[in-house]
């Protein structure tokens, strides 16, 4: 499944959360009373642009690379000054309760270009306060027999682990009544910009499934 | 079921995406390269007001007609120019990732005030690219027996096509460990303003389940 933020063909955005929230000022969701210390500027001095319209998130991959917004496409998203750029888990923790609703595609392989097996579609909700899970639910929904046959997932992506685990709510057409759970292995395609100018996360999943 | 957006007695309200993007400015969520026109303005020069409260919104049926907002009820939603209205995908496009969340009454027939047999609560996700599916979740609730027996459902509903399949995911009650699946079909309606002046969408569903 490759999940794909900002660039010219994302496959993700997101929807709730730090993008709605003109007024963020500095609070963490769980800002501990220690104090940790403000990443976000409003200001936007110094700012970095590389004008690839990725936005101020992490992706499935907990990324904490690139994270600079320099269009109006949301408005209110405050600017990271690229010299306050807060270390990997301050930067996540801004994202418990963001909702990324996504359209993404399937593929037989790693590269982006590789056989297209479906579509999987639904949403992912940060919901660790370390910043390091995601509520998953979405909808996998398979190419042969135009779509009717389809797997419904749920449950927590962790991306501090190398592999996570969701179950199967049900499915349709061929996999009516289906139960199991999938593993889900993430790799983080950032660096790996010659098939998108988005932030690409690869989410390689395996089904154990009956039906 | 029976999704009603607006009017003076809407049974679905979205309450994220573009309703709570006060400068979407002309942007798609998935503006491709050849650029489409962008359908909205925030001028209210030539707004045409039907006094129906009806949100720039595209219910289940995907239907693209109507689409005014003449009060403050969603306070930074951009007034659609009536000259200016986009065709059918164009706007749809603009659903994504926009969460609408409803309480919609389940009657026997396909008239409004036909026999009650329920509620539908929960809420549906634009997901798809081309603003032709909808990521849906959300609990059957049966009149019977206090609203004790349930089923809950969670998968795609596609607008495109005649027919879509949406998984169970468990029930109570009288339903406890269902398993199944049903289909929907999609009324579109908008023409249909004898019984509502909002924009009703009417969903069909055939459930088989087991339990």
């Amino acid at each position: 499944m490759h999940d794909i933020l900002g660039g010219s063909n994302p496959t993700a955005q997101a929807v709730t959360g730090i993008v709605n929230n003109p007024s963020i000022n500095g609070q963490l969701p769980f800002a501990k009373p220690n104090g940790a210390v403000l990443p976000v500027s409003n200001g936007d001095n110094g700012v970095v642009d590389n004008n690839n319209n990725i936005p101020l998130l992490t992706g499935l991959s907990g990324a904490t690379t690139a994270v600079m917004q320099n269009n109006g496409g949301f408005g209110n998203v405050p600017v990271v000054n690229g010299g306050q750029l807060p270390s990997g888990n301050t930067l996540q923790m801004l994202m418990f309760g963001t909702m990324t609703v996504f359209d993404d595609e399937l593929t037989e392989g790693h590269e982006l270009r590789s056989g297209l097996v479906g579509k999987a579609q639904g949403f992912y909700v940060g919901s660790s306060e370390d910043g390091t899970g995601q509520t998953m639910a979405f909808t996998v929904m398979f190419e042969s027999g135009r779509y009717a046959d389809s797997l419904s997932f749920f449950g927590i992506h962790r991306t501090s682990v190398s592999e996570s685990q969701l179950a199967i709510m049900g499915g349709t057409g061929k996999y009516v009544n289906a139960k199991g759970f999938a593993t889900v292995k993430t790799y983080d395609m950032t660096n790996n910009q010659h098939e998108t100018d988005g932030l690409e996360t690869l989410l390689e999943f395996t089904v154990y499934v009956t039906y």
